[in-house]
């Protein structure tokens, strides 16, 4: 039986859950692919933990040089993360004419032009299934199911600490803080988790997303990016007061002429099926002209869900192997040449429905002084909630829901109203997804 | 530019659908696949009808024989439905050497076999993405994301025109027959609406599935199937009263030793990812050994997303040829050789959790005679509702969820039940799958 050699740098959570996967279920790959998949060398600069795979003694190794370089094989996994040495070790397998697998969304977002325009040059292929939403097959919908349509939004919780956490606040009503620490302890968040909760790994993620759609390269910085810290138990309880949910998502549309990508967190209708993707599940909304919309929803991290989804990889490299092709699908989805640079919508220049949130006085007029400057932007009120006032607070919480209105418009009548001396907190505003 | 030429045989919706596709969006189609696709001859024994789409005089005929035997045509698309005469052309075209595309799951289920047979003598490719969950791009995760997982069971709602009564009597509290008659009248359900309501369709396409994933061919005869027919008002109503919604489910289940392959009503929790399916959506649901679940949502049916998804196959296939190979994917997701019978469990043998609804008179000791009858089968009590009796009724409802059991059980217990002479009507069952 034929045999595909592959090699292997970072030995981490998810490379524990590669080698499982092809040591466990060798007998069913060899059964779909008609050849065996052996991995034949691991780099890590930590090779004496135990990952709890067995392997062969000389596959580990300290250096990735003797994955890269190693003329056996013939897929390299890259599995460190982070944009170096992770790049370098990419593009340098990739100068050794092996073909590459990676979960790397930071480095695709920062530098997936470069890193596909050198696979285009050798004929070689990626896979990358793994850098968004784990096990969801999200890249290969993209490049190859939809390959007819002309998508024009994607919406997605691509980030499982995140919306662990959101989730948790709103199950157990428990405040941003105590969520994130429980997270932590039971390994859904890093020490520090910055780039999960402040949006930045969503905003990885759908720079990728955005350039596989529309074809054309992102300027990851110019992302508008907001996280959830700011959310409080009471937006979720008010939340479900109007029938809906809080997700931190991910955002690319495309009107033809320009493109609006951000991250925020969001509000959701209970009944939209991406409203009960709770924990540390992962959902990714497709729309076009064609199939309407496709929901995907799975587990969007630990070692075998997105293991699974690096091996997938590594079999479809291996029948392009087996059948003697270099590549078939273009990495960036769109062939090279026709890759062009969309211009990107600021984010005030956005429409949208949204959720205020104002903490007042509990005086007269109050109301009537709010929606007069609401409505001399011409914000429509769809409904209002207003709270009564706790024992021992000083104001009381204006709620409501606003037709669709411009991002434009909303700003100016915020800094309008926060200059109100019966406001007294700085208000809070959340955009509603329908 | 290279043209890979395509020919189809049907002309009715999803025809037209894909005509438009190739039509419209040829651009996006030639910047993804670095080549166009042409469609050179459609045969339809209707030529007459406008179809909203721009041909060339000379591509309608209503010979099929000018498709198969067409020297240019590289991917023959068939999409007339049904077993006969479309699996003597598919295998005639499968014998002139050409790859083919299919949205047929019913000839799929009775004859897959042989026609995968067929592909894998000649070394084509088939693509059939269309013939289930219609956009849902299931079988190339199967085939592809999910093939080094051991999958050991799926769920589906595969019936857009059982999803949408069922949909339509919860909302709006209306009974089958009422949900139906809107239903045809909209156009979700044909005239002749039995394979969609009784669920012979869910089973061609579980059956389908099934050959998939676990690599065993399917005796479609034998499958387990109940439709939605026998569903009334009172029990989606109750449903609700539990937390649940019901939803005709195709489920295929491997326990490593035997197939649990059923089509049936089933009450499924609120919040449950496919509970807000609702409409003419579709759902499949995934679970494996490594990424644990997958739901997969979208639409079923329509000549756009079905039309879209025979697209993509054809654009899969035109890579093939572009790079010019013929089969790099087993059609039945496994190599030929390791194709083995897996012997049917029975539906008596399966273990759930059931709603049972009663129908008693209003007196002394009913709870108490039925609950003992259950007892006496080890049949457990979840919860329990009684509700009271309407003027004019004959008798009560009692409505029960009750913990997993025996099928065999439940039945003996049933059986026994409905020889009370306090039981007025057939009892109802209906599983729940959490």
């Amino acid at each position: 039986m034929k045999i595909i050699k592959v090699g292997m740098i970072g030995f981490g959570t998810i490379g524990a859950g590669v080698a499982k996967i092809l040591s466990e279920n060798s007998e069913i790959i060899e059964k779909r692919l008609g050849a065996g998949i052996e991995l034949i060398k691991i780099a890590d600069l930590d090779i004496t933990t135990d990952r709890g795979v067995r392997l062969e003694p000389d596959v580990l190794t300290t250096s990735a040089d003797e994955v890269i370089n190693h003329p056996d094989i013939d897929v390299c996994i890259e599995l460190i993360g982070g944009y170096e040495p992770a790049k370098t070790f990419l593009l340098q397998a990739i100068d050794q004419g092996k073909h590459v697998v990676t979960a790397n969304k930071a480095l695709l977002a920062m530098h997936g032009d470069e890193i596909f325009s050198a696979i285009s040059e050798k004929g070689l292929s990626i896979g990358f299934e793994a850098s968004i939403g784990g096990a969801i097959p999200i890249i290969r919908s993209i490049r190859e199911a939809f390959v007819a349509n002309r998508i024009h939004s994607m919406e997605g919780i691509v980030n499982g600490t995140a919306n662990y956490i959101l989730s948790k606040m709103s199950d157990e009503s428990c405040d941003f803080n105590t969520a994130l620490k429980e997270a932590q302890e039971k390994g859904f968040a890093e020490a520090d988790p910055t780039f999960d909760i402040e949006g930045v790994d969503s905003a990885h993620k759908i720079a990728v997303l955005t350039r596989l759609a529309y074809g054309t390269p992102v300027s990851f910085d110019e992302i508008s990016v907001s996280g959830i810290s700011d959310i409080s138990s009471e937006d979720i309880e008010c939340a479900r007061e109007f029938g809906c949910r809080i997700k931190l998502l991910a955002i690319s549309k495309y009107d033809g002429q320009t493109l609006d990508i951000r991250v925020h967190p969001a509000m959701i209708p209970v009944t939209h099926p991406m409203a009960n993707v709770n924990g540390a599940l992962n959902a990714i909304r497709v729309c076009d002209d064609m199939m309407e919309e496709n929901i995907l929803i799975g587990h969007g991290a630990g070692a075998l869900p997105t293991g699974s989804a690096v091996v997938g990889d590594v079999v479809e490299i291996g029948r392009n192997i087996l059948a003697r092709v270099g590549d078939r699908i273009p990495a960036g989805s769109f062939q090279g040449e026709e890759v062009k640079a969309i211009p990107l919508k600021d984010i005030s220049a956005i429409e949208s429905e949204y959720f205020l949130r104002f903490r007042v006085l509990d005086k007269p007029n109050v109301l009537s002084k709010i929606s007069g400057i609401l409505g001399n932007h011409s914000i429509s009120i769809e409904s209002m909630i207003q709270r009564g006032r706790a024992a021992g607070d000083e104001g009381v919480s204006l709620v409501m829901m606003c037709h669709k209105s411009s991002e434009k418009n909303i700003h100016l009548a915020l800094k309008e109203i926060e200059k109100l001396d019966v406001v007294c907190e700085k208000s809070n505003l959340i955009r509603v997804e329908k």
